[in-house]
């Protein structure tokens, strides 16, 4: 298998922390610089059918793109760690703050970056303050939810580190190359990030 | 279980939808009317821990909300008809073009109806017509690629009705509301949309 990825992006680095807590070694990383553009070229959107990365090319030469897609695949092929769930139950619960934690949290903040970084500016037509502004603030109000949710869990959606804890970890992380930090009054948010960004595996694609 | 539900919103309309699909009668509904904000209430809040509408609340008193996490845990109690697939490589096809449907097409489309139909103006703190306009261009752009897709495939993930398909559907549907039709050279896009709009399971929650 070969994993499309880019070490700028925020949605490949979900792929490679997974990979990285199940000591995944078999699949051949291919960097792709989307600050150039390389993911919009006639070639990479004939194998990927879209302009995204993170895509994986299966040995049968089917492409899967779209990053959790990718990471629920790799937990089928390698089921341990566990972080999707281990019943139908759990799933559920898992993938309800999984999808709140990227709707919430990690796309609003990569909004935020692409319409406030200089540098990104390459990938917007237009950026809007407003919009940079109105997703931090968003991405604040969900923060909240957050925290009182930790204050009494160790993680986000288990007992356990998930695949929820990585998509939020890697969204403030990204938000980071604007120098963005949570609200200092979010203590329990702080004591769970400086516990997930201190996983081996949080290195993996960072 | 109980389904909280809202006869206006798309997202419960998906959970119905599969509910339709795979004959479950045994789940109570519970209409919400977000018009009025029964959502934001301090007991729904209570019980459901966010202001959204689906919400499954399970015999053991867990909830769960996000349509899609809701949708594939019925699927784990009722297989059939499967629609998320059958084995790791389908159900990762299947993820991908969900999440395509709901990212480019679903979410923008309803984007364009909260920011441009005047009944709606309460769900928004300020209806931007620059962001409804922003959004019906991003789902269009999405429409070609689905078009492309349906030339040669009767429907958009698998050799057989799915998820996504319900998802599209439903997106493009909840954009009757202020009287959208996809650009009529798409072809494919519109056979595909007729096909599934006569499916019996289509009126669930319309």
């Amino acid at each position: 298998m070969k994993l499309f990825t880019s070490h700028r992006a925020p949605n490949p680095r979900r792929v490679r922390w997974v990979m990285a807590e199940k000591g995944l070694t078999d699949v051949e990383i291919v960097e792709i610089d989307i600050m150039t553009g390389e993911h919009r070229t006639p070639e990479y959107r004939a194998r990927v059918g879209v302009s995204h990365v993170p895509a994986l090319e299966l040995d049968c030469g089917e492409t899967i793109s779209e990053s959790i897609a990718i990471c629920r695949y790799l937990e089928a092929l390698h089921p341990e760690p566990n972080l999707f769930g281990r019943d139908p139950q759990e799933q559920a619960i898992i993938e309800m703050w999984t999808r709140r934690c990227e709707f919430y949290l990690a796309n609003p903040l990569m909004l935020n970056v692409r319409h406030s970084h200089p540098a990104l500016a390459a990938l917007e037509a237009t950026q809007v303050p407003q919009v940079a502004e109105y997703n931090r603030i968003g991405a604040e109000r969900f923060m909240r939810t957050l925290d009182r949710r930790l204050a009494d869990h160790e993680f986000i959606a288990a007992d356990r580190f998930t695949i929820a804890d990585i998509v939020a970890t890697v969204g403030l992380d990204f938000a980071r190359l604007v120098k963005y930090r949570p609200p200092e009054e979010y203590a329990h948010l702080a004591r769970w990030l400086e516990a997930s960004r201190a996983r081996p595996a949080a290195k993996a694609g960072a």
